[in-house]
């Protein structure tokens, strides 16, 4: 890791423009998320003007091409964008780098289009982390909107989607399995639909369907507009950028996107107090750990030879952390 | 919540072979994982003789037809079964309870197979706590073999099938997408792998994407069988029966089966305190709790209005609760 004099040097390049300084902090930030600390001081009265737009949803469901698509009509209005597709560990990758290949192509003559992609084959909280870091920084570099793209729908991918203002969910006529899949997390968080591919048989139903499950819901996500997209051929990508932007002009935004921000920022803390809790759990169950005091090992280990039930043994262990029993 | 004789006399009941009792306490342990607290004195040396058999797999892939058919193979060699079908909260249900219905069809006469969905719309933590304490009173009530089946492939059917001593994933030849989203985790506790619906075009072409992605490995996973069935008609699904006796019936297994349950319950704590912490996380995390100290309320105070960075906040936070600053 670079000394704090060198960080703070780049971090000014950055504030300057320098897209390659960009780029080394993104690449620090997302294997070592604890640099934002550092350079936090010099960016946090930066941020707050770029519109995060989260872009979810079911593998195959086209949002790579949804995301290119919408950052042509992003420019046209004269905005800058950087894309930032997050993957969560993977052993078969090959989605997200293709994704960007084909992307490239359109995009990668213009200075005004940043686009990166991001992966973690640790603990997903650590990518939901580097996300909020990484968004912190495209801010502060001046971007207009930024993009964040994800694949699939688990807890994961939940976890990033926080990191957004704006949320939309993409989905496919077939999509009948996934839906029936996608947490009920994810439903509630959306503040878009978009029924992608919508030339194949069974678009319209999707939307009904769609609006019918929302509408079983107590809050008012029934309210959230479905879209109808071709994105391979650009067709309903504008009317989307207007529904986002209508969101985003609405009288209400101003005020609610200071809201928005201090949730993400305390959903940025939960997230991050969670993967030190469980790292240092993990310390204390690593087998035969010398530094566990005499009760933790005692407690440990009647939970592994089945004296004692682990629900009730949480408790005692917590208990014994925390310094009082 | 019955009192704790009530309990003890359920609990005595179930170890008579009592099939309602049994089915009254897995309802009051879905709701209550800590009842199995108050019971596990009267359960813990009945347990380990079942074999617990995980089915998962992305949405669409026939794991429910799967199970039923060797729910059908393993009564014909002369054991009993229960199939504990898991869905992770989704407001989008009907697959599990369709499913159930099907399957009653060809089992609901016969008192040797026990079918039961569970499912959590709160933390996905809770699910696998829950998962725990059923399969421990399945074991108790003395089926020889449980079928644990998970809907879709997230991080909460990750921790759902710890409570495995064998899991076996299935997909079909079109689940391109679904395994580029697949986690490595899920990659790695796999045992067998199953290519349903074999008939399809690509069947082979996925049997070797699979053997060449756990070549990939470093561990011995690509050693694990791949099996290729069509479970809507049968085929295959004694080949695969086999499969898991032979691993089952391996001269390493019975040392493997008292490891395996150790580190079953050690994960079984695991999830049990990381539920606990989050819950008391969120707890201190709560709009102005009065109970939080200043210090705590300032520092998340401080997070919230962009005054400090979320990471490194996140470790002061940690102090302040363990109460050494």
């Amino acid at each position: 890791m670079p000394s704090v004099d060198k960080l703070q040097e780049e971090v000014t390049r950055l504030l300057d423009g320098n897209i390659r300084s960009l780029s080394r902090l993104i690449t620090l930030i997302e294997s070592t998320p604890d640099v934002l600390g550092l350079i936090y001081p010099k960016i946090r009265n930066t941020g707050g003007k770029a519109h995060i737009i989260g872009i979810t949803g079911p593998p195959g469901a086209g949002k790579s091409t949804l995301s290119s698509t919408l950052a042509t009509h992003i420019r046209e209005s004269g905005r800058t964008v950087a894309i930032l597709a997050c993957d969560p560990s993977s052993p078969f990758t090959g989605g997200s780098v293709l994704g960007d290949r084909v992307r490239m192509q359109s995009h990668y003559t213009d200075p005004g289009v940043f686009i990166r992609s991001i992966s973690n084959r640790g603990s997903s909280g650590g990518l939901s982390n580097s996300t909020y870091g990484i968004t912190t920084l495209l801010e502060a570099f001046g971007f207009d909107v930024i993009l964040l793209e994800t694949v699939g729908v688990g807890q994961t991918e939940l976890d990033v989607m926080k990191n957004s203002d704006t949320v939309v969910v993409v989905i496919v006529p077939e999509s009948g399995d996934a839906i029936q899949t996608m947490k009920a997390g994810l439903m509630e968080i959306a503040d878009i639909f978009v029924v992608n591919k919508c030339d194949r048989a069974g678009a319209d139903r999707m939307v009904r369907d769609v609006r019918s499950s929302l509408q079983l819901n107590d809050d008012h996500s029934d309210l959230a507009p479905i879209v109808k997209t071709r994105a391979d051929v650009g067709d309903g990508v504008l009317e989307l950028l207007l529904e986002i932007d209508t969101l985003r002009g609405n009288p209400e935004f101003p005020q609610n996107i200071d809201r928005l921000r201090s949730a993400k920022r305390l959903d940025a803390l939960r997230s991050s107090v969670l993967l030190e809790m469980e790292s240092m759990l993990d310390t204390i169950l690593t087998k035969d750990n010398p530094e566990n005091e005499p009760a933790l090992a005692s407690l440990i280990n009647e939970v592994e030879i089945g004296q004692k039930d682990p629900i009730t043994a949480a408790r005692a262990l917590l208990n014994l952390i925390k310094g009082n029993k």
